[in-house]
């Protein structure tokens, strides 16, 4: 704990996941005062065909 | 917000989800007196391998 | 399954979450083709200082 | 209801879900006191490059 | 890893919570070959008002 | 989206989370190249009874 689950539009690289979790980690343990190593993070990517906002998915909108 | 997650099996289709978000969406907004434009949907979609009820996998009970 | 989650800001009356989770599941039931008494909906009240938009909590933006 | 998550990184096989959710029910259902058929599970497989600990991907740790 | 969330009616004891989590964790660590000490489990109470299955609160149940 | 949940320990001040959601919101801005206006937090408190890491709640740790 701190235990993170970000949920995002699947489509990003490897080195943009490995920012995120680096950045995202360190605002927790810095806003938080705890250690980095307690903090816990799993991403999970969404297809554009699962993801909706007012009743229309993301596949539709574009 | 509403933020709403749907696990279901895998297998529907792109239309059968367009059909969900749109009705699901339409039912949320109606009963809680908010735009459609705030309710936000994500669809999980779960395997067969990945699914237990009375601790039996879904893959197993067919 | 489908096995659903609702997170919305605290507030709502239990008449209006009764409304709310017979009108999604019937959504649900209709758009999927399944029976209403396998869908499972589980509602979580947030409180608007766990609740945040573009960096703002929603206690903060009344 | 119990409704239990359990996200774990991607690679098990199904003979190891099977044995898992069949584990987890009985001890969910034994110790809570209440019939194994309530008793409902989704696994999430995660693969390494969407979990982090300390602000570092699995995929990089080894 | 593995992180579990086990969604439950609300009202049980610390001592129900207690031995939960501890044949929970055993049964995760044997079935997947893992140690007992990298299993993380969250508890969320849900109240009665909450909970719905076949479009119907458990608080309209009894 | 991104939508993320922040599960934590019960007992951070207002003060605490407005200055975790304002961080953590900058950082997946900047990481993933989005506007800070589409990135959602919500924080779910959570108390030490029901929080478990290797087996033992963290109320029986102290």
């Amino acid at each position: 704990m701190p235990f993170i689950q970000i949920n995002m539009l699947e489509g990003r690289t490897v080195e943009q996941k490995r920012e995120l979790v680096k950045q995202v980690t360190k605002s927790v343990s810095s806003t938080l005062g705890i250690p980095e190593n307690i903090v816990t993070i799993i991403i999970k990517d969404v297809p554009k065909t699962n993801f909706s906002q007012g009743g229309k998915l993301s596949i539709d909108k574009e």
